[in-house]
């Protein structure tokens, strides 16, 4: 358990080796939390265990609780919660989404069914919550449990705009926070609260967590247009295909000379490989890319600048750094 | 808020018109919880309310509270929280099971999709948690949270042993204790804990929910055989069709003459209606019927006698009227 302060400049994996003692305890009581004498429940942990995954949120709950007299101990557990809820919505969404593959590899859904992806989901839910409450803190339950009917409404509210052209930029932004930036924020958050830091503390982490999180969405669905397959590891505009329009296309549906046409292409509700080329036409000639990638970039400075408020928060640098790659990943 | 001792010998509906101002206040808090702006929640929402339910658990939750000095309040929300996990996983079975009928009405997969489905489970387990965490009382979340994964892992569990031949009686008890029992019996023992009642007050209302929670499942597998499809609001048969045996079959697997028989028709996978009436000759002629009819008594017996270890309870009259209905009843 490393407790020096982090080097500034640090690279996006000096930042996870920093605290790798810490993420390897993580991945231990990940493995603890999913060990079942259930055989079917056992085979889909082992299954979700080899998926693997960059372990962003735990991270996130380690670096924002590096406060002076934390005890790692007590901020390990939290981390694993974050990571069990995450896993869990990602086995509920295979469902939500159809999905067959995730980070290149069969999801629980098409190597069994969605009757075991929901089950599995729902053990992860109520694992998290059970680790959550030995915590001692209701707040942190309360909060979590706030966090994931976010998550839920968000999704929900997914569905309900596929191939909406009327959906407005602030519709996405609170689709995207509910989606993703309510959870990373949280990670954040409670690594601060676990820690014992102060309100002003909490808030400031909170804050730098959401920017993070809705910085780490927008360039998500920008990958979705440039991402190709065998890195991102699900297939190319996938989200366009099926209906969920990102920033790139509100943008333009609000802004490009072509946006009748946009339009008519979307209320088609039938888009393929030839609409998805004409689309990026589009957007490229629209600037909507850009301007997309320069919302992200936006939200990561405000998420930059609110860690001005934890001076005493030994992992800034790593933070920063971290910040840094969210945005400009290409994975 | 009525707090008078109940009288002896009530009816079934007595016992709910006993508590009935306590049940309309839990009527108008699942309301409450289902509120949302969010408009497919609220119209997926809207029908799981008209949709109804027979409200069995927060009822047993208010039941199991009545100890000399409990305050109601504090036992409302455990009552509405226990029933939102009772919602979550008829939505979330649902899917698992691919039903379309629920009660005589559509399910919300049938009306929405299987994607709705999860996320409105999700919803709803999230705001059950935290009303749970609203207590300020750890424990109550913790159990709550074993409860759900126990639930999870047992309908694993039976998914794992479709058209099993090889099933004992005790991985049925346990998978019923799972998907049933568990739920029921933390009803009970969560009204106790929100009366501050003594640990041996808890546990003796735990093993009288217990009891009536394996004796319901007993009777409501009976009903797969015996109920009518206007009455019981699902097809009949519908369990051994799918491949899930009960008590009776797994009684008669081992017992009946014909045996091999039965084996062999099970071990098509394809059972039709001629099959089906087949399957309840053998069980009939082997006592199996009857065998399952008898554990259920067993188990609403030893449900009844627990109560002798809470005295003091105002309600005992009602839970023991409420235990005859269940094993009883015809729907």
């Amino acid at each position: 358990m490393s407790s020096q302060p982090l080097a500034e400049n640090l690279k996006p994996l000096d930042v996870f080796s920093a605290i790798a003692d810490d993420l390897r305890q993580v991945e231990s009581a990940i493995e603890a939390a999913l060990s079942t004498r259930e055989t079917m429940l056992a085979d889909v942990s082992t299954h979700l265990l080899r998926a693997g995954g960059k372990r962003i949120r735990p991270a996130l709950v380690i670096l924002a609780s590096r406060f002076p007299g934390v005890e790692l101990s007590r901020v390990i557990d939290v981390a694993v919660a974050v990571e069990l809820i995450h896993m869990a919505t990602l086995v509920h969404d295979d469902v939500v989404d159809n999905a067959t593959l995730r980070r290149g590899r069969p999801t629980v859904n098409a190597v069994w069914n969605n009757q075991v992806s929901v089950l599995t989901g729902d053990y992860l839910f109520a694992k998290s919550f059970t680790l959550l409450a030995d915590t001692g803190n209701n707040r942190v339950v309360r909060l979590m449990s706030e966090v994931v009917r976010e998550m839920s409404q968000g999704e929900l509210a997914q569905i309900a705009s596929y191939f909406d052209v009327n959906q407005t930029e602030e519709d996405y932004f609170k689709r995207i926070a509910q989606k993703t930036g309510y959870l990373i924020a949280e990670a954040c958050r409670l690594g601060a609260i676990m820690a014992g830091a102060s309100e002003e503390q909490v808030r400031s982490v909170y804050e730098y967590g959401m920017g993070v999180g809705l910085s780490f969405q927008i360039a998500d669905d920008l990958l979705d247009y440039f991402g190709d397959e065998g890195t991102v590891g699900k297939p190319v505009c996938g989200d366009l295909k099926i209906g969920i329009l990102t920033l790139p296309v509100i943008h333009a549906l609000r802004h490009s000379p072509e946006r009748d046409k946009l339009r008519e292409i979307i209320a088609t509700r039938a888009i393929g490989d030839a609409e998805v080329e004409r689309v990026k036409q589009i957007l490229e000639a629209a600037g909507s890319f850009e301007y997309a990638r320069r919302k992200a970039r936006e939200h990561i400075e405000a998420a930059v600048r609110a860690l001005d408020g934890v001076p005493t928060l030994t992992t800034r640098p790593a933070l920063k750094t971290l910040a840094d790659f969210v945005v400009n990943r290409k994975f």
